[in-house]
């Protein structure tokens, strides 16, 4: 009775620890605790696990730190266990005090200096509640970029403004066949920045234009999602200016920005706009053994600094990613999270008209289709979206 | 004579491409040129790099853009050789414009939506002038740091301040002992951000005097670095806290931060401290066949992000650099780069008295050893840092 009063108290303070008073399982769910996949047999593993419990917290042997501070800050290894064929999963658990609820701090522990060793996958990762309140996660959400775009019965179709290379001219008569065309989310691809060809702000008047022009028309609500990424400051403006000309939501490249910059634009109250992240360089996190998985990464990490909406490449695309890795990626951006509200899974690639029924039934209806390069290898791309539109809302209600 | 007086105008206007009319190495010179290491037979290749030249800029396949925007936007495949064992060299080059002189642009024309597939390695970069003075560089370099510093003729020693989990006091008594054993800079360590066992602004108060005091007594010049790491406003608010706590520099973990944002505060005049960058995370570029060689990424690119120091692992410590790369990044730091200042090197580990001699034999004077977890072993860091400090004296006054 007395340890269950005591507990609720502790956790609030954030200062809970493993202690031989203290019920273990309650007191190390209150710790960030990382599965990191290991490609080394257990017995190997239980060094190394070790080794990355102090290299990523004191940045020392063991020896060379006093029993407090091992105990106090080091991770926990809380578990090793074989997974067989030279390889090894081990349960690395750390105060979430360390983070300081600071996005750059919490990449810098969980993968900083062990990037740069060998064979460290994180596969999983499970967050404090603390900590989850402390980063916060989506402004809009699922929930809220429905609202913006008034649907809420049918995943939303997404089309990318390109090529690179068009003027704003060009772009926004690109902008305006999609939305007449009833595409829900039309979005900068991510590639235009500031180039001379489209500068960012004759860009943004003009689309946003062509879109609430072309939703004049036909009564809908079709969305302009331009491309801020930038250094922060300029990234800062932009979104300001962004929203000033009408947009709802914007496209940000997670990683080059840097995700400490996107969670500041999620926060931030000067603009309150929908965020929807473009995994640009994530790929150097991809491999099997070393990095961190797809799912952590643009599921967890990429939702908690504040995407409401995370694309990825889809199976059967250009890139990579088998079905299994599509799936995990979609229930972590969806999963029940504490506070943090859920984020629209965004495969891009691999849609086509004829195989809409194929991925609103196998990824449900809580998705944003990306319609990739595929559309402008049409004649007529704005009459290929209406046709996928129109694939859409009949499988959707039929 | 013509075409010798129209290229120098054409330079300066950014606008000079290849054009059967211009001499080709005049033009192409102009261009940032990238060669990538591509994990496949060389017929592959050719097709290979296309690929990549388009999907990095409009992202769209060929056939889908007018001949117009491939020749101006896509990037332009120059060469395609065999290395032999199924590897491929490819230079491709782009148009600076495309950049924008935005760096998270930069990173996501290199290796953006590339990082997501597989065999691609930049193994080198080309930078225009143009280029190179948008980006800007460190604003003290090698030359800046020796002034802040007072030392000009040998190696500078570097210290870091660990472990997290210490009060301020203690990290200010570790800071100057090491400080009166005549160590050129005390860094924080990368892991300390402003945890409640040594929030930011009290911990960088007391090193700062501490460090201030040992130089009282000593005549010394000693420099503390705190680890301003954080998201952007957060960061340039440390900066700023440790620039008027009397700190020449800092620390930042930079891919954790966003280079980006370590662009920002080496450009910032509110600050005007010298950068020494961390490679936390970096390790995950750095894999055989795809990713970014560790040279580029933290001899080129961190170094024109404003990184007035970078620190490596160095070969026979703790991580997994050969000589043979180590080399090569103290190579691209201190290469002339147009208006690009050279940065110091600052291998990090594998050093002690012994050895002194070979370290400086092997890398030249123009280096900042840093000292890292050995002198923690030690019953006394502070006299194991003496005796470091005096045969790096010894050898190079010898």
């Amino acid at each position: 009775m007395e340890q269950t009063r005591r507990a609720p108290a502790l956790a609030e303070s954030g200062a809970l620890r493993r202690s031989e008073t203290h019920d273990h399982v309650t007191a190390i769910t209150m710790r960030l605790r990382v599965t990191y996949h290991l490609a080394c047999s257990s017995r190997v593993a239980a060094v190394r696990a070790r080794d990355i419990a102090f290299e990523q917290t004191v940045e020392l042997p063991a020896a060379s730190v006093s029993p407090d501070v091992g105990e106090r800050i080091a991770g926990h290894v809380e578990s090793v266990v074989s997974l067989g064929r030279g390889r090894s999963r081990a349960v690395i658990s750390f105060d979430p005090a360390t983070v300081c609820g600071d996005i750059p701090q919490l990449l810098n522990l969980l993968f900083g200096n062990i990037s740069l060793k060998s064979g460290i996958l994180i596969a999983d990762i499970e967050w404090p509640p603390d900590l989850l309140t402390a980063l916060g996660g989506p402004r809009f959400g699922i929930r809220g970029v429905r609202e913006l775009a008034g649907v809420h019965d049918r995943p939303l179709l997404c089309a990318a403004l390109k090529p690179l290379g068009l003027s704003p001219v060009q772009l926004a008569g690109v902008a305006r066949g999609f939305a007449r065309a009833g595409i829900d989310i039309i979005k900068d691809d991510h590639s235009l920045s500031d180039q001379p060809s489209a500068p960012f702000r004759e860009r943004v008047a003009r689309c946003q234009e062509a879109v609430a022009a072309a939703n004049r028309e036909t009564g809908g609500r079709a969305l302009y999602f331009p491309n801020v990424t930038s250094a922060p400051l300029e990234m800062s403006e932009r979104a300001v200016l962004a929203r000033r000309a009408g947009c709802r939501g914007v496209v940000v490249n997670a990683l080059p920005a840097g995700l400490g910059a996107v969670r500041a634009l999620a926060a931030g109250d000067d603009a309150g706009l929908a965020i929807m992240s473009h995994p640009s360089l994530a790929g150097a996190f991809f491999h099997p053994h070393h990095g961190i998985a797809p799912a952590v990464l643009l599921g967890d990490l990429f939702r908690l600094v504040g995407s409401d909406a995370v694309i990825y490449p889809n199976v059967g695309g250009r890139f990579t990613f088998s079905e299994s890795v599509c799936d995990a990626i979609n229930a972590r951006l969806r999963r029940p999270l504490g506070p943090v509200a859920p984020a629209f899974p965004v495969p891009a690639g691999g849609i086509d008209a004829a195989r809409v029924p194929h991925w609103i039934e196998r990824y449900g209806p809580d998705t944003i289709f990306l319609l990739g390069s595929s559309l402008y290898a049409e004649s007529d791309p704005a009459a290929a979206a209406q046709r996928l539109v129109g694939a859409v809302k009949a499988h959707a209600h039929g």
